[in-house]
C-alpha cells in the first residue's frame, strides 16, 4: 500500500517561499536571474541551500564535479539511499525557478522526512552544476560527472559569454577536481541508489493549457536531427516557365512539410508521442528573386518522441516522401543523416506509484512527456529507476517571465516527497 | 485571303547571319554580350542596322527618344503603316539574340518586301532603346516615349552599374531631346499603325520541350506581385510544445504554398493561363533556429495570367485559403495588396492570321502565352493591334547561354513578315 500524499507543512512552505526569494533577490541581473554554471552565482546558490541544511542536521558533501549532496543518513546504510535532486545554474537572464524549484522541494522532502523521525532508508539530496548548456554548449555535466560520463574534452570548451574562460579554470575555480572528473571516476554507484526523483516546472505550454497543477512524465524526449538539410531543383524565370517544366524548390519543401505533418497527424492519432519542427527554412540569399522560381531551399528538420521506435519510424517515412518528391516535383530532397539523442524512459513503476498517489490524494494531474532534457534522463540511462515530477508554469522557461504559481508548487513538491518516500519499495530496491 | 509563307531569301538571310556574328563581335565583354541601355553599345549597334538600312535605300530617322525608325515608304501616305520592331540593348553579359533577332527579323522583312517592288501602305521597323530593367531599374523606356508614356520621373533614375551616371544624362549622351520626351510628347500616333508585330527569342523553355521552331503568341502575361508577405504566429520551444499549442510560421506558409499550387493546377485543368512562383521564402535569421518553432516566415509570393480576370479571381482564392488557415492554425498570413503590371492581350485576329499562315505553310507552330514582357506590350496597351512571334531557344535568355539556332530564326522571320505584310487586312486598318 502506498503512503497518503501529505501535504508540505506552513513553516517548511514559509521557509522555501523566502528561499525562492532570496535567490531572486540575489541573482537579478537587472533583466532576469543569471546562476553561472560553475560561476559564483551558481556556487552561492548553494551555499544557500547548504546553510539551510546544516543548521537542520542535515549531512552535507561536496563531491569531485563540486555537486553538492545533502544526506539524511538512514539507520540501515546497507539499503540503497532514495534520492532526488535537481540543478542550481540558470541560462543568462533566466527565470528564478527552472531548476531551483527542484533543489527546493527536494530540501523540503528531506526535512519533511527528518521530522518524521528516524528511518532505515537514507534521503540523498543532488544539488547539480552546470545543467544548462547555454555557457559551455554542453548541458548535463554535474550529472554526467556522477557517473563517470564526463567527456575529457568538455575541459576545453570556451565560456561562450567569455572566451577566454575554459571550463576547466571555471571548474577548479569553484572546487572541483578535475583530474577525477575528466578521468572519469563515477562519483556515484547507481546500484547504491533505490530510484531518483527530480521535479522541474515545465517549460512547455501543456499544463496551463489544461489546468492542471502538477504534471508526471512519461519519458524524457529523444531526438532526431537534420540540422543541414536541403532541396534542390532547378532555378528558372517566374514568368516564361510553366508548371510542368518547372523544378520549384520550394513547391517541393511545402509539400514535404505537409506530407510530415500528416504523418505527424497520424502518429498523435495511433497515440505516439511526436513533435516535429522545421525551425529554420530558408531559400538561397545570393540568388533568390521574387521574379525566380527557387531553384534550391535549405531547412532544419527536427523530431522528438520518448519512444526511440518513433523516431525510426518517423525517419523512414520522412525519407520516403523524399523519394516520391523527387519522383513527382523532380526536385531532390536531401536530408543527410541525423545527429541522435536517445530518448530516456522514465520508469513506469514510479510513474504508476506517483498517479495512484495523485488519485488518492485528490490532486489534479496529467501525465505528459519531457520535450526537454533534464539531469533525470542522466541518472535513468546509468540505471537509476527514475521519475519527475513537473509544477505548471506560464510563459516557458529560459526567460525572465517564467511564471511558477507557490501553491502549484507545493502540491508538487508534496508529490516528490511522497514518491522518494516509498519509490524504493515500488521498484523493490 | 492570307498570302502564302515565303521564305526569307538565301542572300538576306546570309545578311542577317553576318550582322547577327558582327553584333556578337563587337559586343562580346569577355563573358557574354553586354549593350547598355541608352549607352555606346546599344548606339553602335543601332548605326549598324542604320548603315544596312540606308545602303538599301530604307528612309532612317531618329526621333526624339533617339530610337531608329527605318520606313520602307509606300506609294499612299494616307494608309495606316505597318509597323514591326523590337530592341537593341541588352542585360549585363547577356545573350546576343534577346532583342536583336527581332531588330534584324524586321531588317529581313522590309528588304524582302523592297524586293517585291512599291505598294501602297508604307512598312515600318522600330528599332528601340531601353527594353531591359537591368540597367535603370524600369524596362520599355524607349517604347513608352513613342506614345507619350515616359515618366518625367525616370530621369532621374541612376544607372545600377554606374550610379553617377543618370537616365537623363544617358539619354542626353545618346542624341535624345530629353525635355521633349519628359514632357511626354508623343513621338508615334497609334491610329497612324495599323498594327506591330515583334519577333523575340523565347525567354522560357516550352518551346525546346515540345520541338516547335515557331510560338504564336497568345498574350503576354500581367501579374500580381506581393514583395512583403508574411506568416505570422508564435515561437515556441521545439521539445516541449505539443502540436495541438503551436502556431507554427513555416507549416502554416507551406498549407499555404500547398493550397495555392493546388489552386494552380486546378486553373490549369481548366485551361486558364497562369503561373505562381514564391520567390524568396524565409524565417527570421534573428530568432530562427533548429530548436525552436518559427514564429514568422516571410516570402514573396507572384503569380502571371494573360488575364486580369484569373489574376483577380486567384488573389480572392489566396486571400481565402489565408483566412482558413489562419482559422486553422492560429497563424496569420499576411499577404499585403499586390503591386499590379496588366496583362497585355495579343490582337486574335492577328493571332488567327499567324496561325492559318503557319498551317498553310506546314510550319510546325504552337500557340503560347509569354511570360516576359515585351515592347509589344506597350504598342498593344496603346491601341495598337499587336502580334508576336517567338523562336525556339534553348538555356533561356539575359545569360550567355542563349541558343537560338538560325535555321529556326529564318523560320520566324519567315511568319513575321508575312503578318507585317498581311495583317493590315486581318484587322481592317
Amino acid at each position: 500500500m502506498d503512503t497518503p500524499l501529505p501535504a508540505i507543512a506552513p513553516d517548511l512552505a514559509i521557509m522555501a517561499r523566502g528561499l525562492f526569494d532570496a535567490l531572486r533577490d540575489s541573482h537579478f541581473d537587472g533583466t532576469g536571474i543569471t546562476r553561472e554554471t560553475y560561476g559564483a552565482g551558481e556556487t552561492a546558490a548553494m551555499r544557500r541551500v547548504e546553510a539551510i541544511a546544516r543548521a537542520a542536521g542535515l549531512r552535507c558533501d561536496w563531491d569531485a564535479a563540486a555537486n553538492l549532496i545533502v544526506t539524511l543518513d538512514g539507520t540501515d546504510p546497507s539499503l540503497p539511499a532514495a534520492a532526488c535532486g535537481s540543478h542550481l545554474d540558470s541560462v543568462p537572464q533566466g527565470g528564478n525557478f527552472d531548476g531551483a524549484a527542484g533543489v527546493i522541494a527536494g530540501l523540503l522532502a528531506l526535512l519533511g522526512a527528518q521530522r518524521a523521525g528516524p528511518r532505515a532508508r537514507s534521503l540523498v539530496l543532488f544539488v547539480m552544476r552546470g545543467e544548462e548548456s547555454a555557457w559551455y554548449g554542453r548541458p548535463y555535466l554535474g550529472s554526467s560527472a556522477l557517473f563517470g560520463l564526463f567527456d575529457p574534452a568538455w575541459m576545453d570548451l570556451p565560456c561562450l559569454q567569455d572566451p577566454s574562460l575554459t571550463l576547466r579554470v571555471a571548474m577548479a575555480r569553484e572546487g572541483a577536481d578535475v583530474a577525477s572528473v575528466a578521468a572519469g571516476t563515477r562519483l556515484v554507484d547507481p546500484t547504491a541508489l533505490s530510484h531518483f526523483v527530480e521535479l522541474h516546472i515545465e517549460q512547455g505550454p501543456v499544463m496551463v493549457a489544461r489546468g492542471v497543477p502538477v504534471g508526471l512524465v512519461s519519458g524524457i524526449r529523444g531526438n532526431h536531427r537534420h540540422p543541414h538539410a536541403k532541396a534542390v531543383g532547378e532555378a528558372a524565370h517566374s514568368g516564361a516557365v510553366p508548371r510542368w517544366l518547372r523544378r520549384d524548390a520550394v513547391l517541393a519543401t511545402a509539400d514535404f512539410a505537409m506530407r510530415l505533418d500528416s504523418t505527424w497527424r497520424n502518429a498523435l492519432e495511433r497515440g505516439e508521442d511526436l513533435v516535429m519542427t522545421f525551425g529554420i527554412l530558408t531559400t538561397d540569399p545570393k540568388q533568390h528573386a521574387m521574379t525566380r522560381v527557387p531553384g534550391e531551399a535549405r531547412f532544419t528538420l527536427e523530431y522528438r518522441s520518448e519512444s526511440e521506435r518513433t523516431l525510426k519510424d518517423f525517419q523512414a517515412l520522412a525519407e520516403a516522401e523524399a523519394l516520391e518528391i523527387a519522383r513527382e516535383r523532380r526536385v531532390r530532397i536531401d536530408l543527410g543523416l541525423p545527429v541522435r539523442t536517445p530518448p530516456a524512459v522514465m520508469d513506469g513503476r514510479l510513474l504508476a506509484l506517483a498517479r495512484r498517489l495523485c488519485e488518492s490524494g485528490g490532486m489534479p494531474h496529467e501525465v505528459l512527456a519531457s520535450g526537454a532534457g533534464h539531469d533525470a534522463a542522466i541518472f535513468a540511462n546509468a540505471g537509476v529507476p527514475s521519475a519527475m515530477v513537473f509544477v505548471r508554469n506560464d510563459h516557458g522557461s529560459h526567460n525572465p517571465r517564467e511564471a511558477m504559481d507557490f501553491n502549484d508548487f507545493l502540491k508538487g513538491a508534496a508529490v516528490l516527497q511522497a514518491v522518494l518516500l516509498t519509490g524504493a519499495e515500488a521498484v523493490g530496491r
